[in-house]
């Protein structure tokens, strides 16, 4: 009852009159995005940034970093889902997966679903994005426990580096940045030098790499059309997909895949399951979704190179 | 100036603190899309609906009927293409087309660019969102003085019915539903006997018929499959389709296609144009947009029976 009274009283610059309001003139100027929130669950001002967990009328618990909404547990599946699915059934057998951020755990619990992956490491700055999650998304964070995975805290970044001057022969298959926007601790994310890292810490000339792309084709398509052209500059093929989550903005993000090998085709999956099994595993992910992620209106795939 | 003056005094309901907001607690509870407010257009209490007409500051000039976002500038080419090109696209040799609503003037100025197309008839029940179309939204209303357009002023349902009656042999090949949502003037259009006027309306077995599903799978699946439900009543084929649009609740809408040719494959166009073509001719459509916007999230495809 003390935690509830507590509970009501937290307030967030975010929330006015009882709603959640995604604002910044920066990323998005003109729109906003706005949740009904039922209350505050928690608010953190961790090192790295301002955390806010709430529970919306009509979306479930839903994770707030920076005043940018990351996930809510009615559409989460759709964004977890397509950033982890797509690369691991474009690899042929990928065996390691490491992931970069996450620590909400959702991209461990799809990457848990394919049974010949044998380690998943994940390498986030933020323990309080992993706590908050454990508490508040049980859902996304089931996977935690699991023995094939492996938790670093620190700096991704950091954590490549490092294996690169180790010389390591521990290695990956696939590598998935789920990072935050290019504001605040992700900014590295979205260079040259960290693409650089990614391929030297791919084990073969099979690797692949995605990464959250920030933006959409319809928000800011010169921001999609530099980090494709940025990571160009190391991996030979690159694509732009997408996915459809309602409370990103616009209603989708993109996703920017890419593999080392020349020859890949990233657009249909190597790998693919029966309908049925789809069906049991996936919410969103189909073989069909696969492909399609890939289509993109004209504009925007003459723009990004992409037809 | 004068006028300038009086513009600036416009108030609205829906604008507070130089925002829009988009609110229904019966259509999207707990969820509101806001669009900054560069300055109201016109506002009008039509017989039939109340609109709204504001420049935005970053999506250009906005239609709001009844609360509700019709289009903005910025993002309108997506719906209007795809609800054009896919039913003409998919009938071998469209000839004759009806429009249902659009008193924009979107789904002309589409229809326009099939040169085969030899008549459009438009039916709008409300006369002010042609007059403010042709004000405010010229991109959108540049087809109403093709001489192959012809423009009836009244209900959609009475126009379906008086055909009937006659027994004219003035029928369409292609039938495109552009109206409001089912609150308010295009409650009809929602409900099995609007279905079997169109049915009627269609000249022979190759007829197409589209409309707007006011839906999307995210909002309320429900209503998809029953509105899915009722038009299998009276057409042996019927898909959901979808096209994204930044501006729609959850950043995408329902499309819901059916053809009276029970032999009929809709999710892959008839006919299709060289990829140059389509990029001269069209901003989102293309063939492979064609058939992916048919393909959806598992749970979605399973529920509506699509998959």
């Amino acid at each position: 009852m003390t935690q509830d009274i507590e509970q009501t009283q937290l307030t967030h610059p975010t929330i006015k009159d009882g709603w959640f309001r995604e604002i910044s003139d920066s990323s998005f100027p003109g729109q906003a995005l706005a949740l009904k929130v039922d209350r505050i669950l928690d608010i953190v001002k961790s090192p790295f940034q301002d955390i806010l967990v709430f529970k919306s009328t009509d979306y479930g618990n839903v994770l707030v970093l920076d005043g940018i909404i990351q996930l809510t547990e009615r559409d989460e599946f759709a964004y977890q889902e397509m950033i982890t699915h797509l690369p691991l059934m474009s690899h042929p057998n990928p065996k390691r997966v490491l992931i970069i951020g996450g620590g909400d755990g959702g991209v461990i619990r799809e990457a848990l679903k394919h049974k010949d992956v044998e380690k998943i490491v994940l390498v986030e700055i933020d323990e309080t994005v992993i706590r908050l999650s454990k508490e508040y998304l049980p859902h996304m964070s089931s996977g935690f426990d699991d023995k094939r995975v492996e938790v670093h805290l620190g700096d991704g970044f950091k954590y490549l580096e490092n294996l690169q001057a180790a010389e390591s022969s521990n290695k990956f298959d696939v590598i998935i940045t789920d990072s935050s926007d290019p504001e605040g601790p992700a900014v590295a994310f979205f260079q040259k030098t960290y693409f650089t890292l990614l391929s030297n810490a791919l084990s073969d000339s099979n690797g692949i790499v995605i990464t959250q792309a920030s933006e959409n084709v319809w928000l800011d398509i010169n921001k999609l059309r530099e980090l494709k052209s940025c990571i160009s500059e190391v991996f030979p093929v690159v694509n732009c997909s997408y996915c459809m989550v309602p409370t990103y903005t616009s209603g989708q993000l993109g996703l920017m895949i890419a593999s080392k090998n020349k020859e890949a085709n990233l657009k249909t999956p190597t790998r693919s399951l029966p309908r049925k099994m789809e069906n049991e595993l996936f919410r969103y992910y189909n073989k069909e979704m696969h492909k399609s992620s890939f289509v993109l209106p004209n504009w925007a795939a003459n723009f990004l190179g992409e037809e």
